[in-house]
């Protein structure tokens, strides 16, 4: 039997200590109806779950944290897109969180230059919060990060990666990949990179261009598909 | 330069001809100011494009067909989901189209069986729209096509599948597959197939189960990771 899963601020669980809920997350238990006294799964989206008890004390919800387990980060994987929709860009940080992507990275690109594909500082607080809470669903205890707007120019020092592919029609088939390789994708806005930028990924981050094959992807799918691929071609999941 | 995209009636493009544009497809072409005589690329979703001309008769807008392409069809990939979220499920029919997936198919199950999940006929009107249009952005002739619900047992006969895969985290890897093999996906529901159900896939439609990883994955992003893998995983594909 799953218990619920409840979300609680990054390194705010200790075996022994009491952690308030905040609204939603007491909200969503009510909603579920899910009694005072009740054991659930606690994550804090950084790593640690732990199991907990739902304690009422007046209005309200804290959880009363037992056992603590710390579960290894998985190895990087970094997803920079070009996005040229907010919604889509907040969908896809859960999915992020999903798949086992570590970092989504907003770039700013040529063709993400208008006003209304920009993505913005609220744009972003509602993406992080949509990766933090798919752990409880995906009940995976790391949350993608999600950064904050970069030009191509400054992508070189994100989370050490040691590889970059770029997610090109014109590209071959996707490579196998380390077991703990930092690896990060280079996907393009809905009308792709710029000849320049195209040129500034293969040459100066030196990046392999991968196809998904022939049809035009949307930018988000075009995402998932890398994130698919790479836990695909990593030697620990092929081994499982 | 690519041409603006024009979505027509599946079977309506023969070179010569004067196909008259529904009222979406006119306003689509009319906010993106696209003006009278201008080339076009129509598609009709099943197969056919063709070089056509936008021509304005009064206020009422059509294409005046030019050269015809036919692309065979794609090899057989159908998903069949049990699908708990009718937005998710719609969103996936776009996907489909996206991914080269040949046909979706809404399964009944136990645990989709509430009124508020069940998919009914406005979901599938919906899912075959947006399927549909999805051949404009992806310039993919073939739309994927969009099931009636149906249960486990009345699956046997879709599409000629010759082989069945479980979407199950306690799966292997994903086998590859011919590059004109007839493949279905079977991808349960949030809360998974029952026991009974998952003997009936594997049993009786003696489906192979593989593992899309360790995390739980909602239906709609296992559906996703299911095509990209076997885009992935077809000879052809690989050999590109």
């Amino acid at each position: 039997m799953t218990l619920p899963a409840v979300l609680v601020a990054p390194g705010s669980l200790a075996a022994g200590r009491t952690v308030p809920l905040d609204d939603d997350e007491a909200h969503h238990l009510a909603v579920r109806r899910i009694p005072p006294g009740s054991p659930v799964e606690a994550f804090d989206g950084a790593g640690t779950t732990a199991r907990a008890t739902m304690v009422l004390t007046g209005t309200a919800v804290s959880l009363a944290i037992g056992p603590v387990t710390v579960t290894e980060p998985p190895p990087e994987l970094v997803l920079a897109v070009g996005a040229g929709d907010r919604d889509r860009f907040v969908a896809l940080a859960e999915r992020c969180t999903e798949l086992g992507v570590t970092t989504l990275v907003p770039l700013r690109t040529e063709r993400t230059r208008g006003v209304e594909s920009r993505v913005r500082d609220v744009t972003l607080d509602r993406a992080r919060r949509r990766a933090r809470e798919a752990c409880k669903q995906a009940r995976n205890p790391w949350a993608a990060r999600v950064e904050s707007p970069v030009d191509l120019e400054h992508l070189r020092g994100i989370a050490g990666v040691g590889r970059w592919l770029l997610a090109d029609a014109a590209g071959g088939a996707c490579p196998s990949i380390g077991s703990h390789e930092a690896v990060g994708w280079l996907v393009g806005p809905e009308g792709g990179f710029t000849e320049a930028e195209r040129a500034f990924c293969t040459e100066r981050l030196a990046a392999r261009a991968v196809t998904f094959g022939r049809r035009i992807l949307r930018f988000d799918t075009a995402a998932i598909c890398a994130a698919v691929l790479s836990a695909d071609r990593r030697s620990d999941v092929l081994e499982e």
